[in-house]
């Protein structure tokens, strides 16, 4: 594997061998290649399906979605159904820190990519396997996407107990917080690697994950053998637990310490409430979510949303206004830091991205990698491994690189 | 700062001294204690205002949700609004590897818990600041909490778009991310840390995470400049992304590729609609996502879950039932992956909690650390820096320590 330069960023020098797909696969190679790292997606003829899933494209393989989850990585297409495919593959993972894929186990296996096939051809390897279900439960190898996980690991379920019917997150929200803990797990392991000197297998199921992210929230009074109550935190799971009608528009006022409460009852102008014993304390008022969301609903609906903001900042009460998506790209606040960066994409033109969230005072990722066509960097990268140009137009005539 | 002996996990050895309260710190520390690291929770005489904020708990400041944020930590209770209690915090960071806060920058720097103080004292220190709103913009300083965060970043706009009207995700959503990005960086940082041997700021701004995950789902065609159509994703803005009813409960169906949806099609008797060409490729599902639905939506109201799962089982079509919060205690898979597990707490009794979801194989932390009543290791983690008895009673006399 070739050295890619210097990147800059907290991952500067970390090779990525990437096979994965749509989302929880990318937003963890991802979040690598931004902090720095050099990412290689490997990608099957067929191509990774999220290109074209999506709609709202200047070309039909590059979905503005693909290209959010796949920037600051390098493309090549190989058939690892073929053995010169499978191969270049493994002559990649010989060279690299990290492989993760979202294959699942079965066929990993059947490739000889399973972490102990890949340990022997490269012992400081770390393996990420991102799986469905974890090894060793009676779902392990069910294939699985995001709303699957949303239904089995409770995410739905809390929309049942806030409005009566299981919904989803409008977001393919367990592949999204997966692939981030993957991301984790990696930046983990490497740490131990410098230690030890060694690579390691990690298995991060989505199941298991989103049930840990549910229990965490909402396991609440049953997390005590025998229950002292009901699953669930009453606070979030309020029909009212939303962005609250003003007369002209919405807003999110959030009182939650006693000082703040009071501050928030002083402003609509019912001072007696601070006395109220439903209202007096923290735990009274989360026993009392209901009720304490109601006196909100009655007051916010009388004043704007400007008037309201203005109220509430002089008083240190939190309180936002509600931005629809459309409004995230005109936040006044987000222009101020930069947030949506321009970029020219040398076959998709002109584009714009979130920048990087987080930022490292030891340095950044300094220049941003287009999105990759697919097999953008196919005879790029073949020739950094070793591959003459001879064997790379052979690879692609027999149709194992393209 | 003591050595805490060895915890086993990629994280081993690792110090952190966690100023944090509520969800965004309390599961940034955990994912790192989880995982190894050491853990010292450092608390205001008022204590997190998580131990009373959820209801259902045998000890009033030990709600289950605190609990569940905080195992594998020790506590320490400090007003650090007091010269020696400070200097206490600052003794420990300097033996520290790792120091997280949630507190405004404006009172970190008052307190010199500031970064550039900090790395005065300690220059090997990561300080991983988490805050509200990244520096530079107009909003930060503001307080927020997360529905501040969700309705700002666009996570309730995109239940506008699916369902009307705005909402929340009914988990502290934005603060729990945060907090695993944080932890995601803050392993990036230690990984750094072995090449470079010196420390560095991490600012971590939760509206900039969270406006980030939201880009990334539902930027969509207005990722090109000039937009090629209107924001979002449109397969998860349907009114019915959501499980289905069956004639008896609930069921999640998800046919994504070609394969997939064709099996669909021919489980639930309409193989014509192979050919319709509104539901022949994934992007016409895509652009026909509302028609898919309600396909969906007609077909499964027919038979049982029961019935349905093992229909589409044999065609390898993904499908899964659904669970409340409560059904995930009874989830079969969870049970043969040992996900719930029986602690016995020193003052809370009998518990249950969610195991780690994510295994290493290079080891994994050993022993788990009950969540931390207020101030339970003050007097230990006291002594372990070096104070001797009397000074500890001089701490405990002017209230610096409790």
């Amino acid at each position: 594997m070739p050295e890619g330069g210097s990147t800059g960023g907290p991952l500067e020098g970390v090779r990525v061998v990437d096979l994965t797909t749509v989302v929880v696969g990318p937003i963890c190679t991802r979040s690598l290649a931004d902090q720095g790292a050099e990412v290689i997606k490997v990608e099957a003829p067929e191509g990774d399906i999220l290109r074209r899933l999506a709609s709202g494209c200047r070309t039909p393989s590059m979905s503005g979605k693909f290209i959010n989850f796949n920037r600051n990585k390098r493309g090549i297409t190989l058939d690892i159904k073929r053995p010169e495919g499978l191969a270049a593959l493994r002559r990649l993972i010989a060279g690299a820190d990290v492989f993760v894929s979202n294959v699942r186990p079965a066929g990993l296996r059947r490739a000889g990519l399973d972490a102990a096939s890949l340990a022997a051809l490269n012992p400081r390897l770390i393996h990420c396997g991102i799986t469905a279900f974890g090894s060793g439960g009676r779902y392990a190898g069910r294939p699985a996407y995001d709303p699957i996980i949303q239904s089995l690991s409770g995410v739905a379920g809390t929309f049942h107990r806030a409005v009566g019917e299981p919904r989803f997150v409008p977001m393919v929200m367990t592949d999204h917080v997966t692939g981030l803990v993957a991301a984790q797990a990696i930046g983990f392991a490497l740490y131990r690697r410098e230690k030890t000197g060694i690579g390691e297998a990690i298995e991060v199921p989505m199941f298991e994950v989103a049930a840990s992210f549910v229990a965490s929230e909402h396991l609440g009074a049953a997390s005590f053998d025998p229950p002292e109550g009901p699953t669930g935190d009453a606070r979030l799971l309020s029909p009212d637990y939303r962005p609250l009608p003003t007369s002209d528009g919405y807003i999110t006022v959030h009182p939650n310490s006693d000082a703040q409460a009071h501050a928030f009852f002083e402003a609509i102008g019912r001072p007696e409430l601070k006395a109220d014993p439903r209202f007096a304390t923290a735990i009274a008022r989360t026993e009392n979510a209901a009720d304490y969301f109601r006196v909100r609903v009655a007051a916010l609906a009388q004043r704007s949303t400007a008037a309201w903001l203005e109220i509430f900042a002089a008083r240190d009460v939190p309180a936002a206004r509600y931005n629809t998506i459309d409004d995230l790209l005109e936040d006044p606040h987000l222009q101020d830091v930069g947030f949506w960066q321009a970029e020219d994409h040398p076959t998709e033109g002109r584009l714009r991205h979130a920048r990087t969230a987080v930022t490292f005072g030891g340095g950044m990722r300094a220049a941003t990698l287009p999105a990759p066509r697919q097999g953008m960097q196919t005879d790029e990268i073949l020739a950094e491994l070793g591959y003459s140009p001879a064997e790379i137009a052979a690879l692609r005539e027999t149709g194992a690189a393209r």
